[in-house]
């Protein structure tokens, strides 16, 4: 569960109450993402942003959500090789930086590292990315997105019908994803990949026990018919042994305007965790599906503000303040598209 | 023209009345930049700020300016290196990085870059430098200087006298800062370069056209008398094919008091898009003009952030709030010089 | 002395009011710095952090603490290469960067190197270290901890028995502690170092001529006996000729709970600079120590936050101001240990 002062490590953190009450919340952090109005209810609080490992656009996605609530952002990138260097513990590490701030956004390369550094921290870790191992916001924004968009066509959770992809061995967003769905009842999920990418026998496993049906397809045509949502991913070109071995999988499971219109059922959502590859011969989503009204992928990634600006909110415990210290935005805030 | 909700790209977009309105809203803004007066107009917007060519000081005087209204930023240096090296689009960048921040302030080594972002954006996005093509900003907080500081003096940009001196072939500003020119009548522009580094003929024949009068000259002595203001410039060693090739031609227009007196007259104004080269040798403005209170090449760079703030009141529509938003300061700020 | 507007550049500028005074602002802080209370008093005013060497905890103690006063940060990290590259003397970047900040805090490789900065400075810079000259908020962290863990064991800085362990040849803090303590009487240091690693002898003939009892020796069993606070130090690696050199004094001087018991007295205070080395083999400090309520090396580090508050109040002359613009903390703030 997720309570005031929780670190947030892993999705299974989560059962369904919570994952109800993070969307809830999120839900209300609209107007202030939207900038129809500012709320300064963390004026003063501080986060602690780490990223040992790059990620632009998670960092930035983390600070901004912080700054949304009215605090402020302490930021570290890239590898801290002086302390480390000079043989510090994660756990001393923890400690010294968990006096400079309220809450800590921490990626890093090492799988655990994340969870090593909680039991230093004196203060609130949320897990940006640790190597293979979880990403846990990441998913949560995937399920808070099916949902949102299954709302605007009258549909919930508890009847999806999802097709996962692409690479479904390596690709980190699909497991957590996958794992996430046990919460939910009767869902259909498609899972379209070369047989030497498939999804992990045990993540398949848990899916079936749960009693939702499961089909295992390398078909595009067949994978994507009769689906709510298809959630496309990236070939993980760092896990494969060469980029040659990558390129024999790059471009097998491309969707363009052309299959959508073939395939799937009209307002069939598109997903992507992003970056999508745009390169020639990869094309994972087609530029041509960017009229569609159905891509989703940029809805996705803003989501990405709310669900963190939701999580901070209910780890600070000030999900019910919020809205006391707001007022109507003063600038000007049309979007373009 | 610059609305509110533009991007800015170039000075092309500007004409007389849009160049007079941003200038006029610099002026109001020295209260809050000379640290008299506090304002939190943008109190809770968000600037993000993109420098994926590293340049300190253009961009903690975007980060500075911006702050000085009261708003928050969020940073990126150095190149964004996963998400292109996954085949990412600067489309796909810009309308997930857009969803992050209120407006953008961006520099990239291509040419034309800033434009492509501004294509995906959903917010005004502010071009801080594309490569050899523009950096709009500087030139106007150029403008801005030689106005002011003419003011100063009694004089108006309308009868203004320059020397453009350097390497006018490869300068970026003294380009800009010429087509700006294009907007005032009855100029003289004396352009004072080594031959092999003389001003392009296509600017040359604009200014000609527009009215102005044009001396070419390879002469210092001849250049600098009879002017308003020296605009000096550095060799761009970048752009030659060798250091030595540069070095054939640094030091050739070199500056100092002794020069400055036998040939300038009084209350000529040295300007300088900094940083300028100190080292033996080099010189483009010796440290004995530091003494020479018509030296306003500090007061240029401070010129930066007045003109931003102006800019990002003007793009997102709070000029005429500003003041409304303000309170004196209450720390100490009394300046050194 | 220090004054408001006053450069911090040295621990020399420091007199026994200065030092008083500083500490008694600090303690102050301390509702501010454990969340209790939020203050605003800097609202708007920016603080420059120009960090040209990297240092993480530093660096973020600096900008957290600036950001607890209510104020902004605008930051750069690593080495200014554009404009040095260029030839730009550090009083030129000292001149542009002080337009964009109402303070600085620098750290640059070079000795002397922010003096030099400071001359050419139109605000306050506070030296974060330069190279191996000074790294003045060290050493007052360090003396502002001794007092704090004192006064909770009943005693005072005048009758103060402490020993400095480790490298003391090398080691930046000890040199500045140890000239600090010159400011109190009869004080009681025993240095404790392999004979290679001795004090410097000016430092020891200062302290001596003080009318300080020194002890020099190179036993831990002896330096450690009868003291109340044990400061050990890391090898500095980094300033021998090769590692090998350094490991031959790599875990000499180790303290861990056996010997912490078998030869110090009951609540003898353990600080440390940090980072402890925690690899197998150094432990300077071992980690079972971390259950002992006497070792002090987080609390030392969490005063870092205070003891900068502190300087920011007195420099920017806001210290009398700070419960005005305060408020009680409406977030999450329980600490876990």
């Amino acid at each position: 569960m997720l309570f005031p002062g929780s670190h947030l490590l892993s999705i299974s953190q989560f059962d369904r109450g919570a994952v109800d009450r993070l969307f809830e919340v999120a839900d209300r952090m609209r107007p202030y993402a939207h900038r129809e109005r500012v709320t300064r209810v963390l004026d003063g609080a501080i986060l602690g942003s780490m990223f040992f490992e790059p990620s632009t656009r998670t960092r930035i996605s983390f600070g901004s959500a912080f700054n949304l609530l009215g605090g402020e952002v302490r930021e570290t990138t890239g590898f801290e090789s002086t302390a480390i260097a000079k043989g510090e513990s994660l756990f001393d590490t923890a400690r010294v930086l968990s006096g400079y701030s309220d809450v800590i956004a921490m990626r890093h390369p090492a799988e655990g590292s994340v969870a090593e550094f909680a039991q230093g921290s004196r203060v609130p870790v949320i897990n940006g990315g640790d190597g293979a191992n979880e990403h846990p916001t990441q998913a949560l924004l995937d399920l808070y997105t099916i949902r949102s968009e299954l709302a605007d066509r009258g549909r919930t959770l508890d009847t999806l019908r999802v097709a996962m992809v692409g690479d479904l061995r390596y690709g980190r967003t699909v497991h957590s994803l996958s794992r996430l769905l046990q919460l939910f009842k009767g869902v259909k999920v498609n899972l379209v990949s070369p047989p030497e990418l498939k999804m992990p026998r045990e993540i398949v496993e848990e899916l079936a026990s749960g009693g939702h049906q499961v089909l295992e397809t390398d078909s595009l045509e067949v994978g994507i018919a009769d689906v709510d949502i298809v959630y496309s991913t990236r070939i993980q070109e760092e896990r494969f042994a060469s980029r040659a071995e990558a390129d024999l999988y790059r471009g097998r499971f491309r969707l363009n305007q052309v299959i959508y219109t073939a395939h799937c059922e009209p307002n069939t959502v598109i997903m992507h965790p992003l970056p999508r590859d745009s390169r020639e011969g990869a094309q994972e989503l087609d530029v041509d599906l960017n009229d569609n009204p159905n891509l989703a992928i940029f809805r996705q990634s803003d989501n990405g503000v709310l669900v963190r600006m939701a999580l901070f909110a209910l780890i600070l415990d000030v999900a019910e303040q919020i809205d006391d210290h707001s007022r109507r935005v003063n600038w000007y805030t049309e979007r373009r598209f």
